[in-house]
């Protein structure tokens, strides 16, 4: 069977699985950056009210769950399902914001990849009907990430330029069958691509390979090429993998264009110094869930695809001289034809 | 709509999924213990082969992974998605698997209720066409988990008599709409139940709670009772947790009785030195893939309810104070009459 399969990799989403509402919440280094009208919260501090990086971190996933869900029109109890996840150890996170919402939760991981890792899932759930309404969210803090796979944040140790800057922030969005906003149409799964790369300050050389690969494969499991989509968009190459990934794409066929973009490269000023760019489930979840479905509610947008790029290390895996494992996971958004694209204050 | 799903937070698989085979892999002291006959693999020392501990827990994840597709008649090439996750920081056993097994991976954390957390996703893509073939897996090891939750492996530290023994091993299974073996009828997610316990050498007081929420919904959601089940499972609630469990059930008006028991009291013997009983990722599934699916399969049990149950505290989530959220998922295995009972050898 596998019906809603397509190709080696891609589902495809029958039923009309749309997102009916999102948010984004940051730190206020974002809140200066270019999306900065973009946001639902932006906080004064790295701290957001709370005495740890940790619980601030957590702070703003509980904020853009709450505030999705509360633009859906939705209680808590109506979700049946939430799904999120982070990059903190055992994904505190994700589970702190679950004890938090009490709706039943599902964690996930895949590094910065979660947030189209999760949701797809919630697409699929609602699709198949064991979900009316989901909920998928991730975060990520630059000062957690940083003690967390580097060095102690205080120590404020001297990076390359081909490091990335961990974005602050969180964002999250309720998925149901319900004809509003844009629509999910298909999901492309993608599997861990790993060149020898073994460096943690070059991600976007170690991930650029899986993006490629993933995008590659949703052109052929869909029959689509770059020019079906008014934007490609990956989740963290920031400058130094963008270009990578671009010319893997260009010499396998595909001529990506102006379309082929990357979240961590939209949200700082070049005045901001953020090395190769932003980084972290957050990078690619605010640009998406902040601007990029506000931007197809407006008609900026027809068909966008989101590719979420993450890095699947651990400080004890490079320690052990282990290189990086990275993988992708890709999500189609869709403006339906006829369907009401109006109220974009819920993205 | 959410047509396969009943009640609160219960799944119904209405197409006939089915575990196809599984497999289990432990290390030298389980394979000494009660179930000794029930694993695929056994190692003789800790290190499997490898030169540090997590790559041996790799190792073993992914052995059990290779023997299951085996055992099913299949090839990884024929699998659609690979569900997987483990107790190490970022996940790196099940993305290191990945990166070996080379099948589209999806990345799920609920600590030691990972179990059951992925063997719901895959039974629901299964169901719903996303995936014709798809594997869960999970994994821990002592050694791995003691560094990484509480001291240095070798420094030995002394440990309360409510502590538990993290269980070295992996477990796999395949899932297909294929009419052999047991089938997979429903799942309960659970919500984060936390009762405020901070001592994470006592594990099995914190996750009771959990456990007895999920099977209260369980018995809710479906119209069932204790006695429609012929084997009630946890994962790793041990000596101190079960009993907890027991009594909250009861006092919810649930006789639970003989059936009523727990995995991580099933793999060691009495003269094996575990403190209160067996925990960890591979409680629940070694003793479920490796033991419990083969029993039903010769006729022993009909319908069962294995309920994982996970805490999702780290270190640093201690460290600051805050106390042990916790969660359990259960599953439904039932032999289907009139179904193929053949080959218990699969499991």
């Amino acid at each position: 069977m596998a019906s809603n399969k397509i190709g080696q990799c891609t589902w495809k989403f029958a039923n009309h699985v749309h997102v009916l509402s999102s948010a984004a919440t940051v730190g206020p280094m974002e809140g200066e950056g270019k999306l900065k009208d973009s946001y639902d919260r932006i906080y004064p501090d790295l701290y957001a009210g709370q005495d740890t990086w940790e619980k601030a971190e957590r702070t703003m996933m509980e904020d853009a769950v709450t505030i999705a869900i509360h633009k859906a029109g939705l209680t808590e109890r109506e979700i049946d399902v939430f799904l999120a996840g982070d990059l903190l150890n055992q994904n505190i996170s994700s589970s702190f914001t679950a004890k938090t919402n009490q709706i039943p939760f599902m964690g996930v991981y895949g590094a910065c990849s979660t947030s189209m890792l999760s949701l797809t899932l919630a697409a699929a759930l609602v699709d198949a009907g064991f979900a009316k309404y989901a909920v998928a969210a991730v975060s990520s803090h630059n000062c957690t990430a940083e003690k967390q796979y580097r060095y102690p944040t205080e120590y404020g140790g001297q990076k390359p330029d081909t490091a990335q800057w961990t974005v602050t922030g969180a964002g999250a969005c309720v998925v149901g069958l319900v004809h509003q906003g844009p629509r999910i149409t298909h999901a492309t799964i993608g599997s861990v691509q790993d060149m020898g790369i073994k460096d943690p300050f070059d991600m976007g050389s170690a991930m650029a390979p899986a993006a490629a690969d993933t995008i590659q494969k949703h052109f052929q499991d869909t029959g689509r090429s770059p020019k079906d989509y008014d934007l490609i968009v990956t989740g963290d190459l920031a400058s130094v993998g963008l270009p990578i990934a671009r010319e893997l794409l260009e010499k396998a066929g595909y001529v990506m264009g102006e379309r082929f973009q990357d979240c961590g490269l939209m949200i700082y000023t070049s005045e901001q110094d953020t090395f190769a760019g932003g980084s972290g489930c957050a990078s690619s979840a605010v640009v998406t869930y902040g601007h990029l479905l506000h931007e197809m509610c407006v008609g900026k947008y027809q068909r966008i695809l989101v590719v979420a790029t993450g890095a699947l290390l651990s400080p004890i895996s490079y320690q052990q001289g282990e290189s990086i494992p990275c993988i992708a996971h890709a999500v189609v958004f869709e403006n339906e034809k006829g369907g009401e694209q109006t109220d974009a204050g819920r993205y």
